[in-house]
């Protein structure tokens, strides 16, 4: 029991509620009934249905395992959660999981604000070309207000070309935090849900474990206790090998985070900069430098004003 | 009849409707009404009652004339709208009125640009706000990004900053136009509305005169004539006093669009032109110059983020 007793030194009882509690409630009750049906097969019948009887056993006897499974990590999860069980806890790693989930958060409200601004920057350039092409009218039609219409249709205009360029940016800008947030960060949260799920598993084996050895240690006990101890250990080995998996991908996950960011940021400070200084050339430099393509101008959606 | 030839020098035929057209109609229907009823109560009635018959006919005339009036112009209306009649025209006139209309409409449309500008921009600067304060938090938490999060945060506050300078510099601006548009232009359109009215007048007034001169000379007729002519004459007056009144509505208002539009398009792209070079000074200096005041922070429309 030294195994065990080297992974106790990290149990604290806790009172969260996983996240697959309720299914894992509702799945339970099913699984009774499977388990009562499968009890019942195993009455003697006539010889001529013992073959398919046999399939069909051996199909049940998987979901009776399923079953059981699920009964301990249900009860595995209410003792946790009224405070009477205890669960392994990894500190560090949890502390890695809890940051990647506030960085998550924080990144997914930079791409709405910044979606946002899209938004609300696309429809002002919009206005913007329709101003210029009224100074223009204007210009032409009223010899009085020429210049003044004139150089303001020049401004409005070169405003549109220029505010075309970032856009493009910010656009790269959206589309690369997207593929960080809700692909990369992703696929680690996915792994970090099959970790959660394995640490609760482990965890009802081994306080079955824990429940058998404080028991009498007659000839049934000893065998409960040794299948049990492979149970145990088949759950840690699963527990080990994810909690492994989520260590990696949590640092080569903060290694392309901050690749991804420091050349994203960099973009999106340098193409608002260029462009707020009226440095169209440099706006353009950016744009090389980042490889950002610019869209055609009929991929766009539609102006607002066209909509109305 | 001098007089009245050089005023028929500028008669054309046209088939517009003028403004008014329905509602005279409909008060002409009302007037033949009261006309009937003003000729009954002229009836010789008992020695008591002429007293009040008195104050009632005297009411129950000026009501006489005015339907007389008004069935004048409703039938000069429908000999112009039909071809058959002829109207006064100042070709001169009524082309800078045509020049007014069209000014004042394309006005209009940059009144719509710039206030759409206004709430683009304005919501534009909101989330930019946002994204500061985002920008600023990761910063503090995120070590590895401090810096690349740090001057993001720096550049959108600067620019919230500056954009609410421009805000103030275009809400100015859309002040100015709309007070020009929606007071001094529509002024002069009323006094327009007027002279359109009095040309009506006069034009039935006219015809009136014209179908008697052609007519048999007896006794009768010339009294009828010599009433014609005095009305002829009071409209006549009246027709040229609008006129005038228009024609140095226009001259005042022509100088006061030039000062004005002058100063606003002076200021819009200049205000303008400085935000979008990144120069804040400039843009300060701008808001100095044309006497732009910038509303306290709290008498904004509240934030779309706010809304939702």
């Amino acid at each position: 029991m030294s195994t065990l007793s080297s992974f106790m030194s990290h149990k604290i009882s806790v009172k969260s509620l996983p996240h697959c509690g309720m299914k894992l409630i509702r799945t339970c009750i099913v699984v009774v009934f499977f388990y009562l049906l499968g009890s019942s097969n195993h009455n003697p019948g006539s010889s001529t249905e013992e073959v398919t009887r046999g399939v069909a056993v051996e199909k049940l006897d998987s979901v009776k395992k399923w079953g059981i499974n699920t009964y301990k990590c249900t009860r595995q999860m209410f003792s946790e959660r009224f405070g009477r069980g205890s669960r392994t806890v990894d500190l560090e790693l949890e502390a890695q999981i809890d940051v990647l989930r506030d960085t998550k958060s924080k990144y997914e409200q930079i791409l709405r604000l910044a979606t946002a601004l899209i938004d609300h920057f696309q429809s002002m350039v919009q206005t913007q070309q329709v101003l210029g092409d009224t100074f223009t009218d204007l210009s032409q039609k009223s010899p009085e207000l020429q210049d003044e219409f004139g150089y303001n249709a020049e401004t409005q205009k070169l405003l549109c070309k220029n505010g075309e360029a970032l856009l493009g940016a910010i656009s790269f800008f959206v589309s690369s935090v997207n593929t960080l947030v809700n692909k990369t960060m992703e696929d680690t949260l996915l792994t970090i849900k099959h970790y959660e799920n394995a640490r609760l598993e482990f965890d009802a084996y081994r306080s079955d474990l824990e429940e058998l050895s404080l028991g009498p240690r007659d000839a049934a006990a000893v065998v409960r206790i040794d299948m049990a101890q492979q149970e145990y250990q088949i759950h840690r080995d699963k527990y080990e090998r994810l909690r492994s998996d989520v260590t990696i991908k949590l640092k080569f996950l903060e290694e392309n985070k901050v690749k991804v960011m420091h050349k994203q940021l960099l973009l999106f400070h340098n193409a608002i900069s260029a462009y707020f200084a009226g440095n169209q050339q440099q706006l353009e430099q950016t744009l090389i430098q980042f490889n950002v393509k610019l869209q055609p101008p009929g991929s766009q959606k539609p102006s607002w004003l066209e909509e109305q």
